[in-house]
């Protein structure tokens, strides 16, 4: 049996508990039990309020010391969401040599390369699979399948938000504020959404991915925000269409000539092209190698139980394989193409309207 | 430095030369090395032919004894195609405590039983990602990414032969017997096309992958072959499309009701869906998860260079964490849905003919 606790109990942290309870048989025989027993207990849930009613409502603390002083608990897992905090526990966490396992793209994003340090100095693991693409594996596939590659580009739509926004546009029916509401009402877009519809959130997982594919660490500040879509019209959906195109938020990490260009922007993608058949709230990202050719991964960018998969995934990862953390060095300038060298390919629609093209 | 092997340099076998020759720094990175060296060492080829003015020309020898006798090789790479001494080969080497790795779907499908379980009983890796799928990396995340779910189903495009011919009378310019001849110039399509056109190489490949995802041994045969592709009109085309479908021959294994169903048929996908928009001789795989929910990989599923990307992957994969062998029992036909229980959603078009339907 292995002790793990939860920090922050709310959609993600709710969707490991149920995620755990529902694949009782699957994970205990990656565990190598034999399917019948409980192997993962959680023995923590850490939150600042109490959830009298749940079914494991006397596992709540609001003392994070008392997960950092129990020894039987190997993993903690950071589902609380926002930067600093996050940090503070996880970075604690680690010293105290227990692996950590999150789904939070702003602490990874901003305190990844120290994260990464702290645990491979105490011999433990930091995992982030659940980051980006919710569901989808990606993470791991991109440290683990293409060591015979140059990763030469990465194009992913990686926010479910807008693109259930465009999605709705090209089905003709709404304008962009009636779409934001939609996503709204159904909970896929946050009351203040302009962290979705300017980019930024798609800036910071194209960020985290960069610093795999080319093994330095790259904060998001340093992936060109060229727009998000809050300038998408229905005329130029409707525009390019006719010219055979979809619009896509794209962010886009490329090597030229050797130097990273990194951007998130609408793109004219091909109609027929499984980038333009990725609709709603689903996300794909398109990975480009130099012998593998093009490969797509696609799923569900977000939800309790997608993301919730991940985490979970990560956690039996640690408790099977104990994945050492890899420190990265950050990037340095001279490796990030500047902005006014990028040299994009662009197509201007009737209208006047301009877009790049992948 | 670490030596092996190739047994069979033909496409595969000189696609892997090249990815590593290409990949030098990629892979001397995933060793631990600095990224200038050569890690990996081509010691020797068995073919029944000489390449004399290949630039590993020396390295050839026809005695398979001499490899088995060589303490220093530790993986024996199988790209000879067929199943029996392929089988004779990678059992040798694997009882001489050598792991291998293979691109051969038939030696997999046929004993990948016997060889698991010669591996794990010697302590070294049998590894075939390469399989299926080419250069998607699909056996891996299945073996990986999804420990907290248990796999519904997985459908895939899993022949680029038959998805070109589909997708060339799509465009309405081809009948099948054109189309065909078309595969057949372009190198994609063999003189005798009956495994591919009538099912079989998909069957093939679709019990690799429920092997993995039921963790039974279920070989080729356990698979209902409905129909290849032989009788797929244009007329079918056309009037799918009109009803909003395309036909895309499909390989399924679906757990019904605690039970493995398992089929290939050409089956009508929606359009604007993922698999509707693999063209060519793309393959992709849909994975369904209880937590994760559908999640699809796609890219090349032949080729030399992405095929050999996926071998060379699996080389580097047995050289950094030697992943033991796993056995697994047959399927007891408990297991298996019969065919006559199948009760698969049917649509009939216009002109009489009946498909399936995901």
């Amino acid at each position: 049996m292995f002790h793990i606790a939860i920090l922050g109990f709310g959609v993600i942290g709710k969707g490991v508990y149920e995620v755990i309870k529902n694949n009782r048989e699957s994970i205990a025989k990656a565990l190598g039990g034999t399917g019948t027993e409980e192997t993962i207990n959680i023995k923590y849930i850490l939150d600042k309020l109490d959830f009298p009613d749940h079914p494991l409502g006397d596992r709540v603390t609001h003392v994070f010391e008392q997960i950092l002083m129990d020894d039987s608990v190997s993993v903690v897992v950071e589902t609380m969401g926002g930067a600093d905090a996050a940090f503070r526990f996880s970075k604690a966490a680690l010293e105290a040599k227990k692996s950590v396992v999150t789904s939070n793209k702003e602490v990874v994003d901003k305190y990844g390369d120290v994260l990464m340090r702290t645990a491979a100095e105490n011999g433990v693991s930091y995992l982030f699979e659940a980051s980006v693409g919710g569901g989808i594996p990606i993470i791991h596939p991109l440290k683990r399948c293409f060591y015979a590659n140059q990763i030469t580009r990465i194009a992913g739509i990686l926010n479910g938000t807008t693109n259930f926004i465009l999605s709705k546009m090209s089905e003709g029916s709404m304008t962009l504020k009636e779409a934001l509401a939609e996503a709204q009402r159904r909970g896929y877009a946050e009351a203040d959404p302009r962290a979705d519809l300017e980019g930024y959130d798609s800036a910071r997982k194209i960020s985290i991915l960069a610093s795999i594919i080319f093994d330095r660490y790259i904060p998001f500040e340093k992936v060109k925000v060229i727009e998000g879509i809050t300038h998408v019209k229905q005329e130029d959906i409707a525009l390019a269409d006719k010219l055979g195109f979809t619009i896509k938020l794209l962010a886009v990490a490329e090597l030229v000539g050797g130097r990273a260009k990194l951007l998130v922007a609408p793109h004219l993608v091909e109609k027929c092209t499984l980038l333009s058949a990725v609709n709603d709230v689903y996300n794909a990202i398109s990975v480009t190698g130099t012998a593998v050719g093009e490969v797509v991964f696609y799923g569900q960018g977000a939800g309790s139980l997608p993301t919730a998969s991940a985490v979970v995934n990560d956690v039996i990862e640690v408790l099977r394989e104990h994945p050492k953390a890899k420190c990265c060095a950050p990037a340095d300038d001279g490796f990030l193409l500047p902005p006014d060298a990028f040299d994009d390919k662009k197509i201007t629609l009737p209208n006047g309207s301009v877009y790049r093209v992948l």
